[in-house]
């Protein structure tokens, strides 16, 4: 492990550390040589080594879980209002845990990585990784912190997805499970505009087949006309309705040709903008892929015999507004596991911010999932 | 008027056309000189001249509304299990009557065509048209018919909000009204699903700022992506979870790198490319862009006092699963319509077909449309 900064919000004191995992088999295929994960952890491993938690972010998300804002995250940790003393993850009980996912573009090794034995970058050459990869590579990251067991994984959206498979693919090791605002297996709407954003980027004529890399150029373009096709999905219209009406914007137009632009243009080109900053195109398609790839039922019989894998008890959270993971298809999700014979209960955040709700509805959020970890505490 | 041919299909035989309406000027400005209007007819006009009904296309339709399939026209008439003798719209009873709308790429003046004077394309420098826009030219061309008064107008989501417009702008000339999944005004959802379909247009390269005329090459890839935008937005997410569910496509994936393509994605790739081949990606920006910029209430007080315009009798038909254009918002159109005074009613659609609902469901739409009609003719 290489320390990398010990230093963190004044409330949450982050470590902030790289591990190398080795040589990693991905289910569909390839081989990955000396696969590295970012993690930061919070508050400190118990002597029995069973007071870990995973926080699992979403697609474009990262290690920071925790922590004020700062210089270089404006906007504080993912889950801050969720972890800290005092907060349903109380890092005097609990050591927390976040890893950059397998594939990802902000510390682990990703297509922006270089490919060993080459002095280039994987690009496309990067294998295909799936929900399951990324959980099996961070349960070698929590093998090699000592952990024994997790008190709790919990995660939004592809952090959901990964939340559930952890307690399929390693049901002995997991105590608790939140998967928020995801289910088995995405819907092909979800697919679709998953799809469309990749399509956007490829076209991209600065993407180049993916080795973009060091010419100077990136799909910016393409990548930013993703991330607004994501942030459609991320958002529910009674929500917009709120937010953006048909109020105009203060910028000028694109074109003014085509007419003075709406707020929710501008906001969309924003957060188009934003994203290009910090993240990598190549990392998007392959992240995005392996959300629309994941079944919970795939290597099974059925999705009932993967959750009857389940030992863990399971908190699946839905939201009313969700789009990309409808609340009733979470519903559902529960109920088969239940079915399954899973100890599996669903609570719902009843809310207009849609699929996002995770990463800024604290209040519900919390509300949802605090009795689940009390529970847990006083059993 | 120059006839270009007599021919249409047997049932419903068609006068097909071309008529100037010589120039034009924009609402929100600009000038357009010598402005043709292709359309099509069926039945012949009465004495009295009123018994003419306008059918208004959608955002990729052209002024095919009937007939059965041909060689241009593969799939028949976009309207035309609604048109014939028996049917709600009756051609012995009817003169039918649907034009390429202004701005369009179907024989009527657009982007691609000449601009006066010059011998390039418009472009963009075709000036912004609006729905309003639309129905006016509409206009000229029913009065250069000798058509005294509508007794119906009707069509959906774009068209839709045309036939709305129609029954605003021009009160005493409209009998009927039947606007299908459209409000008075499109949702802030709607607008960023139609910017992210712009954005992609405008990203591609082929694009050059709208002058590819010529060139050899066109934003292909881009207006595809943007079609594929449209095309969620016209669907449900419970009726893509039954029509395509997560079912594999037969086809090789577009990168084999991310995997197999799901038939969702083959359905989108298909659709995009099969807009490409009949459709100009300038008139799909002026297009999109006159349905997210038209509001009825632009010019008056309120949206009320555009209301309290209204003669016609209206018939706002929302489909359950359309969100485009919502059910509760077409609903709450009509409420506020009858609120104002309008002679106005709802009819709903339940059907999982989304707001394509009003090119497929047929029986549903004759069931919600044929009373309203049947009413008139008893009256």
């Amino acid at each position: 492990m290489t320390l990398e900064s010990g230093a963190g919000a004044s409330h949450a004191p982050a470590l902030r550390a790289h591990h190398r995992i080795g040589s990693f088999e991905p289910e569909l295929g390839g081989n990955l040589q000396d696969v590295t994960l970012a993690y930061e952890t919070w508050g400190e491993l118990n002597d029995a080594a069973d007071n870990a938690v995973l926080l699992v972010h979403a697609l474009t998300g990262d290690s920071h879980a925790a922590g004020r804002p700062s210089e270089g995250y404006k906007r504080g940790g993912w889950w801050d209002p969720m972890v800290g003393p005092g907060l349903p993850l109380d890092i005097d009980k609990y050591f927390v845990v976040c890893s950059n996912v397998l594939g990802g573009c902000s510390g682990s090794t990703g297509p922006a990585s270089t490919q060993p034995g080459t002095r280039r970058p994987y690009a496309m050459r990067f294998p295909v990784v799936t929900i399951r990869d990324m959980v099996r590579a961070q349960r070698r990251l929590l093998d090699a912190l000592g952990v024994r067991r997790l008190a709790l994984v919990a995660g939004g959206s592809i952090g959901g997805q990964q939340a559930l498979e952890w307690a399929v693919e390693f049901p002995a090791f997991v105590e608790k499970a939140v998967p928020v605002a995801a289910t088995g297996a995405l819907g092909p709407q979800g697919v679709g505009m998953s799809e469309i954003g990749r399509r956007a980027i490829m076209a991209d004529p600065d993407w180049r087949d993916g080795d973009y890399y060091g010419t100077g150029r990136r799909p910016d373009e393409g990548l930013a006309i993703a991330r607004m096709a994501g942030m459609m999905t991320y958002q529910s219209a009674a929500g917009q309705w709120e937010r953006f009406g048909r109020r105009p914007a203060g910028r000028p137009a694109l074109h003014p040709e085509l007419g003075g632009r709406f707020e929710i243009e501008s906001y969309l080109h924003y957060q188009g903008r934003e994203l290009t900053d910090r993240f990598d195109a190549n990392s998007y398609l392959y992240l995005s892929r392996a959300m629309d790839l994941h079944d919970v039922s795939s290597g099974y019989e059925s999705e009932a015999e993967a959750y009857s894998r389940i030992e863990a008890e399971v908190l699946f959270v839905g939201i009313t507004s969700d789009w990309l993971f409808p609340a009733a298809e979470v519903r559902d999700a529960a109920e088969k596991a239940r079915q399954a014979g899973a100890n599996a209960s669903y609570a719902e955040i009843d809310t207009l911010s849609g699929h996002d709700a995770f990463l800024k509805d604290w209040k519900e959020l919390t509300e949802a999932v605090e009795p689940f970890l009390t529970k847990k505490a006083e059993s």
